[in-house]
C-alpha cells in the first residue's frame, strides 16, 4: 500500500466505522495549565529569571540562556543551529524553551532527564557560553553583592552560591515557561469556533496520515507525566529524497550520548507547541519552512507524500498549537557598584574603524 | 597652585564666603520626568521596543539594540568594548542608552545629532549588527506580516516600512528609557534624607573639585535642553601617568566625525547618570573600577590628585545618581509563520562535538 492510500483510508476508517465528521481525540490533550513543583517559590523563580537573562554567565559577557532560547520569540533563536561567544556555532538546532519542562529529558539526544541538568550544559560548553567551568561561573555571580543577598535569601545563609542551587532556580523559572490556551486547547475544552474549518481538517488529518503516533500527548511529543521519554528512529525510511537533500544522516542522535549503535538516528521527539514560530526545522536546522518539514515528516517516518492541501491543512492546524505567552516583566540584574564584573579588560583594539560607538 | 591645594581652596571659599555647610546646588538639576516628544504615540514607541528587542535585525539573528545596550542592566553590554556579529569587536566602549534623550549628540564623537540617526549606524557596522545595507534591514521586516502591520498602522498604509521609520519609532522608544528620582533628584527637590553624609560630602566635593565645569545639568554631561552639546579635551593634562597606563592617546576622539584636527581629543562629555552600573570606563573601556577612574579623571583633567577618602566620597556621590529604572514588559517578536526570517539554514556544521544542544 503506498502512502497516501493509507492516509485515504484511515480517513476512510474514521469517516465510516466511527461515524465521525471529526477526529476521536483520545490522541489529544490540552497543556496543562500550570507546571509548578514544590518548593518553586516567587523569589526562587524571580532568582532564576535573572539567571537566565544575565549574559554576565558567559565568558564574553554576552550569552545568556535567553539568546539561543529568546522568550520574546519562539524560545529559540531562529537560526539553524546555535551562535554562542565569538562567534562560534554548534551542532544542532536550539530547541524551543517554551513547555519544556513537558519533557522527559532534555536536549535533542535526551542525554540529560532534568531541566537542571540541562541549565548546567551550555555554560560551559565551548560554543555556547564557553565558561571555563561551573566554578568561574559561581565566581562570577559571587562578584556580585545583589545576587549574593537573594541566593542566601532562597536557599539560606550557608553556601548559598552553588550551581546546583543556581540552576534550581533557573528550572524553577524554566517551569513557569508554558502556553496553555492555544486555539486547540480552547476547542478541546469545548470551544468549537476556537479553530478554523481548515485547522479541524489538519487536525483530523494529522491524526489520521500517523503524525499522533510518536507527536501525541499534551505536548505532541509523547510525553506523559512520569513517562519515560520517547526516542524514534529518524529517518525511518533512509531512501526518502529528503534524507540526502538535508543531510539526515549526519548526526546519530542518541548514541551519542548512549554510546550504543543500536541508538544511532535515534531522537527525541520534540514538541509541535508553537512550532510555526520555530523556523528553521530539525535538529540540523536544514530545513527553511514548516510546510517542506511536514512534507519530509510524511514522507522519511510515515512513507506518505502529501498533497499541497494537505500540508497546508497540517500547517494550519499546527498554527493553532500557538499558545499563549505568558507576560513577562524585564528583569534588573543585580550590579557590581562601579565594578566590572567581567575580568580586567583586554587590549584595546585599534582605532582604524570609525563606526564603533 | 597644585590641584590639592586648589580643592582645599575652593571647599574653603565655599564655607568661608557664603557660609554654607553644603554647596549650592546652581551646577545641579533633577532629571526631568519625561523626555516624550510631540508624536511619540504608545503605539509608536511599542513598535520602536520590539525593533530595539529584535536580534534579527543583525545579519546573525544573534544581535539587538539591547545586545551592547542591555535594558537589564546600566543600558550598555558591560564589556570594555562591544562584541557584535560573529564575535567581532569595535573600538569603543557601549554608552548608555538610559538618558541618551538628554545629549545634544550621539557617539563618542557626537557624529550625528540625534537618536533617529544613532540608530541608523549599528544596523549596518561590520563590528556590530553587521547588516549590508538599510536595504536588507528594511527586507528582514518586511517579510514578518506582524512588522508590517505595526508599521502600516502607525506610518499610514503607504510605504510604511522604510528606515526612516524605523529608526522614528526605536527613537520614540529610547525617549521612553530614563531614569528619575535618584536619591540625588530626590535630595535636591527637598528630601534632605535621601542621600547619605558621605554622598552630600562627595556632592559638595564634586562641585568644589571642578567635575562641574564638565558635568553639569540634568544629565551630568554639560547638556541643556537646547544645547549644541559638550565637547571636551581628553585628556588634557597629557603627561599624567594615567594616560599612558590606560592608552588614552591612540583615539583621536572627535576629529575622527569632523576630520579638523583642532578637534583631536576632544570626546563629548558622557552623563554620569547611573555611572556605579556601566563599568568598565572611558571611550576606550581600559579602566576597570569607578575609582580609578574617578582618580584618573582628576588628575587628565583637573591635574588633581585625590586622597582615598575623596575618591571613596566621590564614588558615593556617584552612587546617587542611580536612577528609577521604568518597568519594562518584554515584547512579543512577530513571527512569520513556519518561516525562517533569516536567510536559508547554511550547511551544518560538523557533527564531532557533543556539546551542541
Amino acid at each position: 500500500m503506498n502512502a497516501l492510500s493509507r492516509v485515504q483510508i484511515n480517513l476512510l476508517a474514521c469517516t465510516l466505522l466511527l461515524g465521525c465528521t471529526q477526529v476521536l481525540s483520545q490522541d489529544f490533550e490540552p497543556l496543562p495549565k500550570s507546571a509548578a513543583q514544590q518548593g518553586d517559590t516567587d523569589e526562587k523563580i524571580a532568582l532564576g529569571k535573572k539567571l537566565y537573562f544575565d549574559p554576565r554567565l558567559s565568558a564574553t559577557g554576552t550569552v545568556s540562556c535567553n539568546t539561543c532560547h529568546n522568550l520574546m520569540e519562539g524560545g529559540d533563536d531562529g537560526r539553524p543551529t546555535s551562535m554562542g561567544v565569538d562567534g562560534l556555532t554548534g551542532p544542532r538546532n536550539a530547541p524551543t524553551v517554551w513547555n519544556s519542562v513537558f519533557q522527559a529529558s532534555q536536549f535533542w539526544d535526551g542525554r540529560v532527564p532534568t531541566l537542571e541538568d540541562q541549565a548546567k550544559g551550555p555554560m560551559v560548553a565551548d560554543v555556547e557560553m564557553g565558561m571555563a567551568g561551573h566554578d568561574q561561573v559561581i565566581g562570577r555571580i559571587q562578584a556580585i553583592p545583589g545576587y549574593i543577598r537573594k541566593f542566601e535569601s532562597v536557599f539560606g545563609p550557608s553556601d548559598a552560591v552553588t550551581i546546583e542551587n543556581a540552576v534550581e532556580a533557573i528550572a524553577a523559572f524554566e517551569r513557569t515557561l508554558i502556553t496553555p490556551d492555544s486555539a486547540f486547547d480552547r476547542y478541546l475544552s469545548g470551544d468549537k469556533v476556537a479553530m478554523s474549518d481548515v485547522q479541524i481538517r489538519g487536525m483530523e488529518l494529522f491524526e489520521s496520515t500517523g503524525c499522533t503516533e510518536c507527536h501525541s500527548g499534551p505536548a505532541f511529543n509523547g510525553w506523559q507525566p512520569g513517562s519515560d521519554g520517547e526516542f524514534v528512529e529518524f529517518p525511518r525510511i533512509t531512501d526518502s529524497t529528503f534524507v540526502k537533500k538535508y543531510d539526515l544522516i549526519s548526526d546519530l542522535g542518541r548514541s551519542n550520548a548512549t554510546g550504543d549503535r543500536s541508538d544511532d538516528h535515534y531522537f527525541k521527539t520534540p514538541t509541535l507547541r508553537n512550532i510555526t514560530l520555530t523556523a528553521p526545522y530539525l535538529h540540523n536546522g536544514r530545513v527553511g519552512s514548516l510546510s517542506e518539514t511536514v512534507r519530509l515528516m510524511a514522507s522519511t517516518q510515515l512513507d506518505a507524500e502529501l498533497s499541497d492541501d494537505e500540508v497546508a491543512e497540517l500547517v494550519a492546524f499546527l498554527s493553532a498549537l500557538e499558545g499563549r505567552f505568558p507576560e513577562i516583566a524585564l528583569p534588573r540584574l543585580p550590579s557590581r557598584l562601579g565594578e566590572s564584573v567581567l575580568q580586567q579588560p583586554e587590549a584595546a583594539k585599534g582605532f582604524g574603524d570609525a563606526t564603533g560607538h
